[in-house]
């Protein structure tokens, strides 16, 4: 079991910095693609197509942060040669900042849905799925940051239990949303821009779920991964201590 | 630069056989992955609901491939504190192997679309564009890990710049068969699963593109995503002796 005090017990003080730093990079990087999920579906629903051009210019910056983290782990990897939790640690950023740039990418493709949306004229179905599902994801992508900031491996269960949610949700409004174009089938452009757009959200939904996967390896040394929710949760509730402060090896 | 000599190089027997180990269980676990593709695309097309199966079956397979290859790649990093280009092959084998998962997960997608239309009848249309994205993708896919297992840095230019092909046709594709559902609604559903399975293909391509980026970045030491294909082709024919054996900082 890891918290943030085990990042301070070691004697190089520059090496905790550099911990600390890398950590707080990834956490400034998924405060901003929280904001770029929350702002794509709203520039959706609002057909706000200057707020839909500004989350796609923002994924530059997106792209260029898990550039940057990328070369603070290789670098820590390289000089530091971390091992235990220190090295769970840097396995866990280096995947999250892979997860949080297709984050990015996909709050980028409901960018660009919402500009073909603001072209074509308002679609008068599906947003408020749209909406509905977008809080949920937005909320899983913030509790799975706030997961890994305080290494709390029961939120992250909870962010990878709350996934099944909205899978189920996004085949109701799938199969709404088909039924609709059935029935108009003038509107199957517009209604697949909106389908589109769900689908990125459900994906995101999944990015997070990695990420929540990813702090519970850090914290309990064990890869949860394709494991099942039930088995997921025995590990995290059950054996508290297995796994310990040794590497998952 | 490096290449498959400089896998000898080391002092320790052990540690040569512990890089060509993980690095020759990357390449299965793609020559697997490879045939999925192939798999899915046949029993989409051949309306084979056998086959389809059996690709969701060996789905789990993979995933515990990648679970093995992840840890032999912690294992290393813990006990052998690789350096240099050695650092760069763990790292590159611990992403691409993200990327091998994600692509077996898109052909277990496509193979479940496969199920649905044989019990739905046969869809008349989109399965020419399937086929023909499906070939060039599975080759992709093929050409990224060739690329890997020669250190072929031109090979994997050669793939990233193949997926603007692949998204080409795929636009393409796609406004086909939106016309179609358009002038015939009661296709509507049956279409859209030709659709989903494009976009497994399509995406199949941009995971054939990233394993190409890390080829890229293994042998030249230069990260190379999001760099644009001008300036990636750049790095890997102009500056062919940059970066050099040191790690990417």
């Amino acid at each position: 079991m890891i918290d943030k005090d085990s990042l301070t017990h070691h004697i190089s003080q520059q090496f905790n910095a550099e911990l600390e730093d890398v950590r707080s990079h990834l956490l400034a990087m998924g405060g901003l693609v929280e904001k770029q999920v929350n702002d794509a579906v709203t520039a959706l629903i609002d057909a706000d197509s200057g707020l839909a051009q500004q989350v796609r210019e923002i994924d530059d910056q997106i792209n260029q942060m898990e550039r940057n983290i990328d070369e603070e782990c290789v670098r820590i990897l390289a000089r530091r040669q971390p091992a235990a939790s220190d090295l769970r640690l840097i396995i866990s950023i280096s995947k999250s900042v892979i997860d949080l740039e297709r984050i990015g990418d996909e709050s980028s493709k409901i960018a660009r849905r919402a500009i073909q949306l603001c072209e074509e004229g308002v679609s008068p179905r599906g947003y408020v799925e749209v909406r509905h599902i977008g809080d949920q994801v937005r909320r899983m992508v913030q509790e799975s940051l706030d997961a890994f900031a305080r290494f709390d491996a029961d939120l992250a269960l909870s962010v990878a239990q709350y996934d099944k949610t909205i899978d189920r949700e996004y085949k109701t409004a799938l199969r709404e949303l088909v039924t609709y174009m059935m029935e108009d089938p003038r509107a199957i452009s517009r209604v697949l821009n909106i389908i589109w757009a769900l689908r990125s959200l459900e994906r995101i939904g999944d990015h997070a779920r990695n990420i929540a996967e990813l702090v519970i390896y850090l914290v309990r040394g064990t890869d949860v991964r394709h494991m099942g929710l039930a088995r997921m949760q025995e590990e995290v509730k059950g054996t508290a201590n297995k796994g310990g402060d040794t590497p998952a090896n």
